[in-house]
């Protein structure tokens, strides 16, 4: 597989709403017109193995694998092992289907035998039959800390344990200072475009842009750079995306995303719901496409991901990165 | 649950055939009345996991929970995580079901946090519904080293992966040296008897006997001592017992077994088609007691376990260990 192309768009993503773009983009792209660089730091060791829950729900909804009614896991799951494991008192809360458990053990064994993240998740990718590029943000582990008014929790504590109820106050990135950004992530020059995928700004999309040289990178970056939102009617379409809005203090709305992103993207693209708060985005700086980006099915997905590439295009042409 | 009492039974197990003697013996035997001492030097490291293949032999057959046709693993049985591991490019050939894969899991996080082998596998006994007491020999890791006509390989690389091919020179045990023994090895005084469970003399029977001071606590001991023939018309009931003897200058028969447990038991129990081999063996300075030794079904394991306690019921009365 070859490099990415000096036409290659950049997708930044999470988990669920980012794998669902990546898909309507490598849909509509060709593979080395596209790499998804992913989260990684909502990563954690659990039963003892590595879990990259934002990668592999992007790796397995690109390699058609996934499971169509929870978003995350594997598609024609089984669930023997969380059942047996229950009967020898293990933790069964964090639920890791049969078919997954193989993903974690193999990639686990791999770091355990020394390998880097980036070149596993290349294998697994290429075994899953997936054609574009996907690739974790850097190799270091880096962990998402979540203060709350219950104190400061490790990320799937606080999202997958307690089911995001206790109220944050901050999220920080923990061990995020020593990494190394992933080589896609160094230099954006050339690009078609940089889409931030509509996935929870704080949580999936603010961990790739605190790598350390991403962010300057990114602003210093002379290619169109868009977000598709990521909340549609004051909601997040999936997720805690409008509760950490509210508890951090942003307008729970698309408009509080669009203020979040101001100084790293030129674009942003809009639900048609939300038409209303064009004027206001557009008063920040930004151009604004307003669309339907709810992505119900692959024809869905498809749509969303060409009306981001129009999108950047157009602000190709206005001239701002010619 | 208590400890063993005064008129207890130990038993020396490996894995199938231990483990079908042990439920014989626990058929027949109260909970307080049976110890079974387990092999662990076939203890190893695959996929990241401890996997202790005798410990969950025994424990499965104990708990009703072993698989009937392989004797080794559960029964009703899935095996999606190997299926999706074969996918992702894993090692295979090690076969674990998903179930299988729970008590691996669970022990595996355990050791790691710092619980010892034993405190593990008491509890994981008591979750299985096992009343007898299941103890492996010791707690520190000791590795059963083939060598071979093609080098020294682990035991379950020369087991399983080359399916017991290469010519077997040598075993031995690596780490036994700083290994302690369990405190049912420790002290046999006062035991009703100890019985050697027809399971492998080499890598199943011998590391038990190979921890510190195990062979010099046991040829002591002033309790009636007795191997059940794993050998029986010169062929070993299942695995390489017989292939082991003939490549190490054994007999291949119950004879060589008797000749290789001379100095640690008083008693050799003979399978009825052998019982021309009676002479031979109490020519050796050994009591013999031929009986129909084969398990096939759990009667056949209560008949044979009785005929083991009446066995050494017989040598205490004949007043050697009074």
């Amino acid at each position: 597989m070859s490099g990415p192309s000096s036409r290659s768009i950049l997708a930044l993503a999470g988990g669920v709403g980012g794998a669902k773009l990546a898909l309507g983009l490598a849909a509509v792209l060709s593979a080395d017109q596209l790499t998804v660089a992913v989260n990684t730091a909502d990563d954690f060791e659990h039963l003892g193995l590595y879990i990259c829950p934002d990668l592999d729900t992007v790796m397995y909804t690109l390699g058609g694998l996934a499971n169509p009614e929870t978003g995350w896991g594997r598609r024609d799951e089984t669930w023997n092992v969380m059942g047996a494991l229950g009967q020898v008192g293990g933790e069964t809360w964090f639920r890791l289907g049969d078919k997954d458990l193989a993903t974690h053990l193999e990639r686990t064994r791999r770091l355990r035998a020394g390998e880097s993240l980036t070149s596993i998740i290349a294998d697994l990718a290429r075994r899953f039959g997936i054609a574009p590029a996907v690739v974790p943000m850097c190799d270091a582990p880096v962990r998402t800390m979540v203060k709350t008014d219950e104190g400061e929790l490790a990320f799937q504590d606080w999202f997958v344990r307690l089911q995001c109820k206790p109220v944050v106050r901050a999220v920080r990135f923990a061990g995020i200072e020593t990494a190394r950004p992933h080589p896609a992530l160094r230099s954006f020059d050339g690009l078609r475009g940089v889409v931030f995928c509509p996935s929870n700004p704080f949580v999936s999309v603010a961990p790739i842009l605190a790598v350390p040289d991403v962010r300057v990178a990114l602003q210093r970056a002379k290619v169109p750079r868009i977000a598709v939102t990521p909340i549609v009617g004051g909601q997040a379409i999936k997720g805690p995306a409008a509760k950490m809005l509210a508890e951090l203090g942003h307008d729970v709305s698309a408009l509080g995303v669009a203020k979040y992103y101001q100084r790293l993207v030129d674009g942003f693209m809009l639900d048609a719901q939300d038409a209303a708060l064009k004027p206001e985005i557009e008063h920040l700086g930004l151009k604004v496409k307003v669309a339907d980006t709810m992505m119900r099915d692959d024809q869905d997905k498809r749509r969303v991901a060409e009306a981001a590439i129009e999108f950047m295009d157009e602000i190709a042409a206005d001239g701002r990165h010619s």
